[in-house]
Parts: C-alpha cells; structure tokens; sequence
C-alpha cells in the first residue's frame, strides 16, 4: 500500500481558525455567522412536488406557481424548481454578495449571482436583502 | 398546441392549507414548522472543501475528518460528505421519524432514515434528538 503523507486536519482546521475545544475536534465559530437563505431541490412537477412536501412535512407554502415554490421550514426554506432552469443548489445571503460576481436580479426581486465550489456544487450567493 | 387543462395551484394550495394573504399568495404556515438539521453537499476531498467554504463564507467547524465535516452556519448546518457515502440531500428532524422508514445509527451518533421524494431527491429524516 502506498504510504500516504500524513496531514492533520485537525491542525489544517485549527490554524486558520480557534483552538481545538475539550475533545479535542476543531472548533470555531466567528462571531457572525452566514445565514442559509433556502435549499432548492428540483422538481420536473412544482405543483405534485407542493402537495408532496406538504403532506408529509410541517413547512409552510410561501409561493407557489407553475415554474417554481418556497416552503417556509423553521429555520429555513425549501425552493422546488424545474430542473431546467435552476441547479440544486443552497443559498446564502452575504452583504457584500457582489464581490462573488455581477448580480443577477431574479423573479422574485432578490439579487444574487450562482458560484460553483470547484467540486461540481453550485451556491447562490443573494445580497443579503 | 395541445389545450392543457386550466388547473389552478393557488386553489389547491390553498385549498388544503390557508386563506390566500393580501397579495393573493397562496400563504399557510403551520403552528409548528419541521427544522433543517443539514444540508449535505458530495465533494471529493473533505479537507479542501472545508478549506474552500471557510475561507469564502463565515461559518464554524463543528466537525471534521478525512470522510466528512460540519459547518456550522447561523441558521442550520452544511455537511461535507463524500459522494460514495452519501447523496446529495438535506436533513430534518421529527419526533415521529420512524413513521417514515426503519431508523438506522449513524457515525454521530444520531438516528435517521433516508427516503426519496418520487422525484430524484434525498431526504434524510432524522430523529429529533
């Protein structure tokens, strides 16, 4: 078996961040944390997807038409959008969103512009509003 | 064109949930509103990817190894999985999550099922801890 350098991801994730707490696990919270705007999972039927959700979760319907939905969870939202014409991606909101790219305004009046993570993951990046 | 039936979703939506509010939009929020524990992404090397997301966004390490990490943002929490261990999907909790399938334990400790939502999603159900 070939030998494999030896990295510590523990060290990786301390050095740029806070020490280690009791048990030993990286640990480290900045003081303002980023917020989770929504998740959106695609769906080729919105409306068949609504009633899905709804009948078997507790979460609130925001918005629904034809091409898309947002249901309100306690702590975030779930968009159900066509497959065609958004990625699944999660979103989160940052003040200074433009500094990720040229914003986009979206149909529902927010802007924000989609970055990929270089592992094949998309993120809408939306101004925090 | 084929003539599509007129079907009206803020009629359905509204039908099984709540009075539409001022602006005509379907608008229901339950009394309680099921929590998104996570949302988890597949990338191929944990370590980089955690390197990535907390250098661009202000989120803590709650967890990490070589096989997957938690970042902690304000409102919920991003998993960094590797995509042979699990799908791409998001996580909420419910006290009754054994109604949706046979809980299994998994590494942290928690007790969840995953089910598919018909149409190519992965939701993992967890256990309300």
């Amino acid at each position: 078996m070939k030998k494999q350098p030896k990295v510590s991801h523990k060290r990786m994730a301390t050095k740029r961040l806070n020490p280690v707490n009791k048990k030993g696990r990286p640990m480290s919270i900045p003081l303002k944390l980023d917020t989770i705007h929504h998740v959106a999972i695609p769906v080729p039927n919105v409306a068949q997807a609504v009633e899905w959700y709804t009948s078997r979760f507790n979460c609130g319907v925001e918005y629904l038409d034809d091409t898309w939905a947002l249901l309100a969870f306690a702590n975030t939202k779930v968009a159900l959008v066509l497959p065609h014409e958004h990625p699944s991606h999660f979103a989160l909101t940052r003040p200074d969103a433009n500094k990720f790219g040229d914003l986009v305004t979206h149909r529902d009046g927010l802007h924000s512009v989609y970055i990929t993570d270089g592992f094949g993951n998309s993120i809408e990046v939306l101004e925090e509003p």
